[in-house]
């Protein structure tokens, strides 16, 4: 069998494996009050190059975002998105469940959108005569990488965070896989991401960690979100888990190590496809490669044990396919595909 | 330093520890859909002696209790329990986060509700004029070990479950600390647990695992609950490490053996705190010890490097305090303790 | 001042009033349970043409649409309806509020929503490889006459209901305007529609009420819907005064009578309109007419005191304004404005 | 039929309905933006000694409190009340279902909680080593009447008020009977409620109005409320129809000549009651009247057609019964309930 379907399919890091060895019987106080935890958090603010940063961990994606975005929102107001966002497609309806309403906009260049469209959302819900009927935006939602694994560029994040700070509202930058983005050769950097920003997850479970998520936020933007961590079921019990493998991957560069290899396997991946003639759909820079099979290619691939994500049919032959390399996928993987192409 | 704070207070169980190294690289499908899952469920159904039963895997308890009673009350009823219950004191109000009213009964031999209180609550409401108007019990909650480390008997256990059954409302059994109830001598077993509720969540968190409560309830009790997991948050994006955890601690009877452990080095703790004349508040089978201490002694043990919990003020010069065996207690631990008392 | 703004804007049907004057002192028992209300819904499953209907009465429109849309749904689907539908819009976010998500489909005709486009929408969540991740439709809202004015055919709405028998999803139609659609000739009666859905409202606000919506609902739906409308506070204390209100409007076609006038007082309003060359953006069989002002001329008619709403912006010179006529329309009222124009 | 089951089963008062009347062919605009709601507004800042107020209409009381209490309250925060609240007991859980925890104190005085327990339950959770897991209290409710018709004396509601300051948490008044409690000599005045409160309702559904409360809160405390009623589905269309209510309420003394009925006639009951040898459980000031009745003469009154509240059960063989007075009761017939005792 070869793995392709995600980035979230083998264990962690030997780094953070090796940790969790040497440290398991140590003991520890609960729920992320460890000086584990600590530790973590003071690298994560300097790898983000700000002090005045609060740092929590949770477990999982889905969750952090819900946890976020609630603790953020009165009930008055919404989270404006790209409609393609993983808050409005993939998460079971979290955000409605807590009470919050998606506002969606139209994606462009692979889910991103721009902060004109934010402004235009913004003044027509200003300019609505029926404005106090409708919820309007308190917080722009985006994910870097996008859904469809495109990038921002540091000028189209300054545009959006100033948007949404003349109309004083929060940019959440939701980094699931931020840690392929940061190994993209040009991109944003964390601490350009964390000073256009109000608040951001570090994403852990997908970039090499068990599980983990690590929300970086301007200092005061979220009070008491330890009892809302808590309320939303978010909590560890056993929370130095999740700072020791926060602490891990920010110590020698290993957050970033881990993403230059799902990048240099990617960008391998990608020439051997384009080798073959196939067409990506669309074409990006991170560890998300987007390719149009044919059907009959499709079908005769899994039949090879080729496991991927049917991503979006394209037309009545051919379907969109989602390959995913990860911190830990090897050149050998990446050649064994190549073979079956 | 020694800690007593709790029984979350290190890793995991070696045999967990070992599966976890040996199946760091393998790669698995995401969300539980793997083999090992399917394994540990079905070890489980047969440690509950029952084929027709669902098991899901969980993170924590706080998340557990929210999504298993939000997912089986309609928003017409409530959840009855003990006003001591871990739903309606220690969870930051997650199931009326949830939707969910929480309706208390006075506990009573350490935070127990009997047949006929639930009996009482059930015909109280239904008798009412302003039925209609009123949230009526449409699930009974129970923990056991209790919050106060108590224990239901068989009977009362069948008791409960009758009344429940006969008004067609499921009981809850919350196992966060099931181990350690099963290895109490005389106590229900799995089997007659799983036999004499609707649905219960068997505790890993506290008892051996680094995380994961297995949710496991009657077959069909519980649709759509995969959807419902992910809802709020509590679907682990590497599923299969809930499931391998949960594999090892039914394998072997390693859960079993984990409880007696902490029952064997409660029970040594208990006597020695009894041999030094303090008082028991209350008694308790389990490996929780509340002990009554004098406030001076309290704050020399504090001083000392023993870190446990003030569970509540007695009198003037008086608190209840809780210390709490594990799994990985060791006699050298208590032998430790008992030298300060 | 002349106000066409909307179609509440004055009191109650003449009927009504005098009512309201000759049982000003009667006594009732509280809550919808009086005599007046059961012969109100007796009148309304007569108007339908069946006997296994439910009703209930509750004051206004997006409290009817929130505790029917949240009383049909379970957590894991939302509410599938046009984009510019009334709960995706206008409703203050009230739905997510109860936490449904709506899911949005491209309207067409004026905010209409096909049978196919449901049916690829049903189809689509359920191909989906991820499905359980992802929120799919539970239920399918309509409003009848819809936000911009425009009427479902029978043969649209009986496609529409065999798409939701089909995939057992009810269907939800808003009639919070629905007088005014029953008056347009050819377009569906009460009973047609009453046959071809699952659950509808009879809107009282905008047709000749002070307030006031009927649900009309399949027989056995909506269980315990009494206790859900407490629970969302719309349960009128003094519940007979909604249950007179619609005697009245059932007794000798009065609800009828209101549409037909609103109606003929709009076709009048549309012929003076299209005299002056105005165009109709969409045109509309019913008491809403979209209009294209040119900007001066719009700012030009509010000077005069003519009070309409801003619908939308059309282009840097033109707005689309709303002109609403109702039950109270006078002919000398329309010519009035015909003047103005 | 003698009905005196509770202060709502009759209409208006006459000033009102003529008031509707007179103004029912006005044309308004709608959600109380017209300028008899300003005015209603304006005689009520002034009814309140104060201009530094807020003031809302909604419809009823459960809408009331559940949109007041959610608006007020962080998720991290409950409100604090009497267990025999109405927030608590009779509102089908309305407060829960806004994801409001509601925290109970036991009632003294028929329902009454002191400044004393609001001060201990505020330090209790702050000094609990667990704070950050349990939901503390964010805001003070209580009823004046309480359910049980007491009366908060001057003094009690200044401690209540200067614990709540002091801990920087609202104080809300539930003025459901509000009429009730000004009418008796020596309760606290309406201006000296405002200064001792942060939000209060003033209640007109079971003081002479057909429906209608009005929110009284100090100016800023509920920002952006407007859109939390149209969420809550509580914003009536019709909005004026809740402004001419008030107005009328608040023009000549209305509102406390109808409540000076109901204690007048209350008072005369009572005296009926005791004269036959009736007790009172409790004794109350205000139009609620609890008597214990013999089991065998409450069917009898029942037969005769009198029609009253069941309201608990005191022992085997007596009921204790509510008798309600209201703005509208007539000494005949106090007279003629008289002669059946």
């Amino acid at each position: 069998m070869q793995y392709w379907a995600s980035d979230y399919q083998e264990g962690c890091a030997p780094e953070i494996l090796r940790r969790l060895n040497e440290t398991n019987f140590e003991q520890h106080p609960g729920y992320g009050t460890d000086v584990i935890c600590e530790q973590a958090k003071a690298k994560i603010r300097k790898a983000c190059g700000r002090e005045d940063l609060d740092v929590w961990f949770l477990v999982g994606g889905t969750q952090t975002n819900a946890t976020v975005i609630s603790a953020i929102l009165p009930s008055w107001q919404g989270a404006l998105c790209a409609a393609s966002g993983h808050i409005n497609c993939h998460e079971a309806g979290a955000p409605e469940y807590c009470g919050v309403k998606v506002l969606t906009l139209p994606g462009h260049d692979g889910g991103k959108i721009s902060a004109a469209q934010v402004e235009e959302a913004i003044q027509a819900h200003d300019n609505d005569e029926s404005a106090d009927h409708i919820i309007g935006p308190g917080l722009v939602y985006i994910s870097h990488p996008t859904e469809y694994g495109t990038l921002y560029t540091l000028d189209e994040l300054k545009a959006l965070h100033e948007v949404c700070q003349r109309h004083q509202i929060p940019l959440f930058l939701d980094g699931a896989r931020l840690g392929y983005a940061l190994a993209v050769p040009g991109s944003p950097s964390l601490q350009e991401i964390a000073a256009n920003t109000d608040v951001l997850y570090i994403g852990g479970t997908k970039v090499g960690a068990l599980f983990g998520e690590a929300v970086v936020a301007r200092k005061g933007l979220l009070p008491h979100f330890f009892t809302q961590i808590k309320q939303h079921g978010a909590l560890l019990a056993k929370g130095w888990l999740l700072g020791l493998q926060f602490d891990e991957l920010f110590t020698n560069d290993l957050y970033l190590r881990l993403g230059r290899n799902a990048i240099e396997m990617s960008d391998l991946l990608k020439q051997r496809f384009l080798e073959k003639g196939y067409a990506m759909h669309p074409a990006t820079p991170t560890n998300q490669t987007f390719v149009v099979l044919e059907n009959g290619k499709m079908e005769a691939l899994r039949k090879e044990g080729v496991v991927f994500s049917k991503w979006e049919r394209l037309d009545e032959t051919h379907t969109v396919c989602r390959f995913a390399t990860s911190w830990s996928t090897t050149k050998e993987q990446v050649e064994a595909l190549g073979k079956l192409l």
